[in-house]
């Protein structure tokens, strides 16, 4: 048995790379963990994948097991929740696949970012009741889309660039760093930084029909940025977008 | 005029989205600087992802500047190498594209990650002698791709990422990060952190089919990278590699 984990791309089909569309006309099984949300976009959008690249084959939906967001131990409450997606993804794959089968699991961006697809697989491996080989094909992250629908590079000559949450910056500016990404923002963190002398690129919906793009310097348009994104969720009933902190050099 | 700043990703021809390939199709007139160097492995594969998509394509080479890498004031250097190259994209952008021609240049990994392009184009457009549009098409970097062939995740759960230079990393570890990518790295400069109890993944020439791919505890194999990067390096003529440091949690 052999496991893919393929990149899909940031929203827009048209990030699928060729091997990727390879990847997914080789899977005979898509397993699917549903949500139970209303981001029936990205339900379509998946679906519109499948349909172009892999019209027979056939998808299996697993229950994501709610995650306690009420925690106060992050960690451990990820840790936990992850415990029990490995359980619904190693009965999925037990019951689905078979002998030689190949599996797919479909992750939006870039598998290797703020995604536990493989730390899922794992756990799963190392449980030792499922032998199975992974097979990872890199994907277009929202960071790549995000830079690109911005045409700014995301370093600045020769400097670092950190990849960080929300949560995080909502506690501080990284040290030693200006140039900041932020990935996983519920509480719109950079709200807390507009005394930095720094530009903002955000984006939303990124590589999809309604993307949504604001950038400027920061002060001047962390206002405009919170309003926008509160109509878009209230509007669309989910949000995802990330942004690029670029403080100028002092 | 419009210009396409296309993502070609690290390496491997299929790592080429979709959106890539549609972009490569519509170009006119693909503009390459040369750098006069050895990696004909690299002219042959783009070559190759040329006669595949657009075989009817003009393609103009300008020569590459030499770049003052003796000089200690590394940004004033990399600024001034980007003007020269800036007078001959210029020069190649006034001769050969005309009216509503669409020209193109091809970016190793993401156009995004250290690389000079954009502001390139940037700059030739600030001097207001030209003027065109710019879409930037996003690619798999080749941090992407290490990461997919180690099959890792580049973060720990609700943890930041730092994405540095070589150069950075040799003066110290980055403040606040234990996963740390290193770029542009031609000095090993992980060997100066054996010291740290971390673990590293390695890759050069990735996505090819001269791939090296080594992991391991940083202590442990940091002499063997050290080897089979210098035998490559001497084998091929020249190397492109990559690295994420993960540091363990203390």
């Amino acid at each position: 048995m052999e496991i893919l984990v393929i990149g899909i791309g940031a929203g827009d089909p048209d990030h699928l790379t060729l091997q990727a569309v390879r990847a997914v006309e080789r899977a005979d099984v898509f397993f699917v963990l549903d949500k139970g949300e209303v981001k029936q976009e990205l339900v379509d959008l998946r679906t519109e994948i499948l349909q172009r690249h892999a019209p027979e084959a056939k998808v299996v939906v697993g229950r994501d097991p709610d995650r306690d967001r009420t925690s106060s131990a992050y960690v451990e409450s990820v840790d936990d929740w992850r415990r029990r997606r490995a359980d619904v993804c190693a009965g999925m794959i037990e019951r689905e696949l078979t002998g030689d089968q190949v599996g797919a699991f479909l992750v939006w961006g870039d598998p290797s970012l703020y995604d536990s697809t493989l730390a899922i697989l794992e756990d799963i491996q190392a449980r030792g009741e499922l032998t199975f080989g992974v097979e990872v094909i890199p994907g277009i992250s929202s960071v790549s889309a995000l830079a690109a629908r911005h045409r700014i590079g995301l370093n600045q000559v020769g400097k670092p660039i950190q990849v960080t949450t929300g949560r995080r910056l909502a506690q501080s500016w990284p040290d030693g760093v200006d140039d900041v990404v932020v990935m996983l923002d519920a509480q719109t963190a950079f709200t807390a930084h507009t005394d930095q002398d720094a530009d903002i690129y955000w984006g939303a919906y990124l590589g999809t029909p309604d993307e949504l793009l604001v950038s400027g310097k920061l002060s001047e348009v962390a206002a405009e940025i919170e309003q926008v994104r509160a109509e878009a969720r209230e509007r669309k009933g989910w949000i995802m977008d990330t942004y690029l902190l670029r403080r100028n050099h002092r």
